[in-house]
């Protein structure tokens, strides 16, 4: 459609698009000359075409099962929150990632980076909520960081949170909940290493640290893994220069401080037990020791109720993780065969994270699955089965002349529960069979002039026929003589026929 | 934890937040005075508390069913697209409500308002797509728009989309979707009213407006529904001051051409052969006439074949659509018994929408079922069943020398796939069963040291009990004595006894 006078909708917009009519790429549009837009994403984000789409979506489910098997409910919140309700949460490293968001009246909004933060304020804003309140979250959430393998700047979390419980029996929970959400994926190797932040706390007093260097110190711990046991002594002492040759500067503690931090995250045990032990023949003599360590024991010894032991439970402790909300018990779990993606979620305690609404603590816990960065794992260690279709039947369309059979028998399938896509176009059979090959449809119907005066549907199974089906180009014909895979079943006994077949299949 | 030392995550948020200690509301934190947050949300957003959510998830359920019976597959986009991906789609309205929002890289990005935009973007960014392609997308949109009931800014959308047809059977198909997705949630009295954007074009030739005038002709004639006929009239001619005094200006079209207009607009049958007959005696005269309502009346015949007939479709001439893209057939579901929240979703034909990305146009057609505006309203007509919990089993767990009892109870249940929710904290069994009243759960279980010695489980049916549970105050003893809607079972028949009261309940 072109015009002689631009609406008021394009002539708004022109500032951004118009050209020169000579520019290469220009389109008219409306009667004026518009450049193309390029079709693309900022960097971080991605799209998930329908395969990968099925499979996250069956993770999704998946993993609501096992949440609502242990009771948890639903909670909504919007991605849009007050900055403020967002800030001073999380660290700075968080803080510094959030996107920001404006509506017409040009408030302080950005986009929710957690969905932990979220249940805070709910918590805070909503008195009349049961407690204990166990509840799940899911939906994306978004951190403007680096984007790296199985890192995206959105990304989905299914989070699972109990507020109003002290007990380690709810951080227990949580805990068992993640593996089972694991092993309902069919993850079988995977570990859940966890410790204790409080645990950390004793270290600090172990080493005369002063606690209010505690966070400094556990975010130092935290990157070990990342950065091996030399770096990790140097950030704790007089800093270092990287490979860029940027300056890493350090905390400044003695050498003998160092060498208590080193001496407790050399307490290494796949044993459970032992590793509480040991942790007891090294911080025993700290006030408090006893309590603290009883709570990571009481969190072992309900694990192993629960059916979760030592093959897929660690105590790790260089586990600090990075929020700085946490208070008590964390934990991450980790896929061993793909340790490239790091943790695949993550949770713990945070006491205090109401504090910033209502003035007082909250005891709460719990954990987060990283649905996309588990989902890029799981792909890449193959273990991700995929399906290009949700339709098990596709009804071919070729004879213009039968439109009203074909919509008849389409009905027909859905109303028998069958899902049941209907070519639309007017292609020839041949190349409607190409398409449900394409996108893996496992049956395909043919129903021409010869089928409906012989009363009978031609039922094509792709199992069979997808080897051959892939040689035809010469349309009809050709295929019916070869007629791979498929047979006549009574137009009558339609629906029974294809569900006996899907079946099989 | 007060500390004499702020660390810097603190330290950098102090700014917003430090403030004198004597002020009302402050309260240490990390040893510097803080005001506290209100716990709050922007207009037009809003929290789903866990009875919401959950009957919104349903909904979610059973559309994604429909859609999937009808063999679309999901597409997920980002929430973040490029602003000028989204700019100069939808409409002059839609372009002033986009939230924005920033990156670390200052990029120029906004929220989606739509799905039908980034599909657009898909479509001209991924050549290797299979034709037609058929898709649904499920997610939040972000308009700010002045909210109202069942109007928000943030607002879930499930679309379904064909792209690469031309032939009516794919609008069709959409609306048959949209009917059955409607049906399929329990709505019995629901409307689907359908019109075409080029019949419109037809009135255009038919009352001598030039065609370049349609954009805003259409825009006024959408509004009938809501400003009525008089007014409708004097804004397509000279214009008129509303109830606030607020100038509306007129299109300044003769008094012939509204005529015209109007004499179009009084056509109005249920019965959509009886419409059809009308129409074409009144624009039959014009150009293009026969091919135009021709589509019409193939969407009503296929409608027909697909069981959905009169009672439940209309031609409604007056539907235009608000979005500036649709070029073709478009229609908008509404629920008669609440027109208060007008359409809860809409659709139509988009030809020309890659044409921004391609510089070519590329057949496409869909809908979007507006999931909060129609659960706003189906809760509005009582028509929402919802529940508070999803677990169908509390255990109890008021006896702490037996924890070890009721973790591995509580692990039976669930690895029988029974949801259990495990009661987390020390209070008495009277106040764990308010609890499970409270949300709603409806069996839960007892079990003490007499149980134990007995072997057995007690199993209280909250369905009986609940009236007399109400009235519990004094613990466990006396809730006892009166044991309302209760027995016991061995304890080794747990699972298949609370299998089997389910299945009753």
């Amino acid at each position: 459609m072109l015009c002689s006078q631009v609406p008021a909708e394009v002539a708004q917009l022109a500032e951004h698009w118009i050209v020169d009519p000579g520019v290469k790429g220009s389109i008219p549009f409306f009667g004026i000359y518009m450049s193309l837009v390029e079709p693309r994403l900022s960097r971080g984000l991605r799209d998930l075409l329908p395969e990968d789409s099925l499979a996250r979506q069956h993770m999704i489910d998946v993993v609501r099962g096992v949440y609502e098997l242990y009771g948890f409910v639903p909670l909504t919140t919007p991605a849009i929150e007050y900055l403020d309700v967002l800030s001073g949460s999380g660290g700075q490293e968080i803080q510094q990632s959030i996107f920001t968001a404006q509506n017409p009246e040009k408030e302080q909004l950005g986009l929710r980076f957690d969905h932990t933060v979220p249940l805070a304020r709910v918590i805070s804003q909503y008195k009349e909520l049961p407690k204990p309140f166990r509840r799940y979250a899911i939906g994306p959430v978004w951190r403007a960081d680096k984007p790296g393998p199985g890192r995206f700047r959105e990304f989905l979390q299914f989070d699972i949170d109990s507020v109003g419980v002290q007990s380690e029996m709810a951080d227990t929970e949580i805990m068992c909940c993640v593996c089972d959400s694991l092993a309902a994926l069919g993850v079988s190797n995977y570990q859940v290493r966890f410790s204790s932040r409080r645990v950390l706390n004793l270290v600090l007093a172990y080493a005369s640290i002063p606690v209010e260097r505690g966070v400094d110190v556990f975010r130092v711990i935290d990157k070990l893994d990342k950065i091996g046991p030399q770096k990790l002594r140097l950030e704790l002492t007089e800093g270092y220069f990287d490979e860029s040759g940027a300056g890493i500067s350090g905390l400044g503690l003695t050498t003998d401080q160092v060498d208590r931090i080193e001496q407790f995250l050399a307490i290494k045990s796949p044993i459970q037990n032992e590793l509480l032990t040991q942790l007891h023949q090294v911080l025993g003599s700290v006030s408090g020791a006893d309590e603290e360590i009883g709570v990571l024991q009481k969190i072992s010894h309900n694990l192993k109720l629960m059916g979760h032991g030592d093959e897929h439970v660690v105590i790790d402790l260089s586990i600090a993780r990075g929020l700085a909300y946490y208070s008590g018990p964390v934990f991450e779990p980790h896929l061993p065969d793909a340790p490239q993606f790091g943790s695949v979620g993550g949770g713990g305690r945070y006491d205090d994270l109401v504090k910033r609404f209502l003035g007082e603590s909250i005891p709460a816990t719990g954990a987060s699955i990283g649905i996309d960065r588990l989902f890029t794992a799981l792909q890449f260690l193959n273990h991700i089965k995929t399906r290009k279709s949700t339709a098990d039947v596709l009804v071919t369309t070729f004879d213009a002349q039968m439109k009203d059979d074909y919509i008849a028998m389409t009905n027909e399938l859905r109303r028998a529960g069958i899902r049941t896509e209907m070519y639309l176009g007017g292609e020839k059979a041949g190349k409607q069979i190409k398409y449900a090959d394409k996108i893996e449809i496992p049956i395909v119907l043919l129903y021409g002039s010869d089928e409906k005066s012989k009363g009978v549907v031609t039922i094509k199974d792709m199992s069979v026929g997808r080897a051959r089906a892939k040689q035809i180009t010469e349309g009809r014909d050709q295929w019916l003589q070869e007629r791979p895979g498929q047979f006549e079943v009574p137009r009558g006994n339609l629906a029974t026929a294809v569900r006996e077949l899907l079946a099989k299949l």
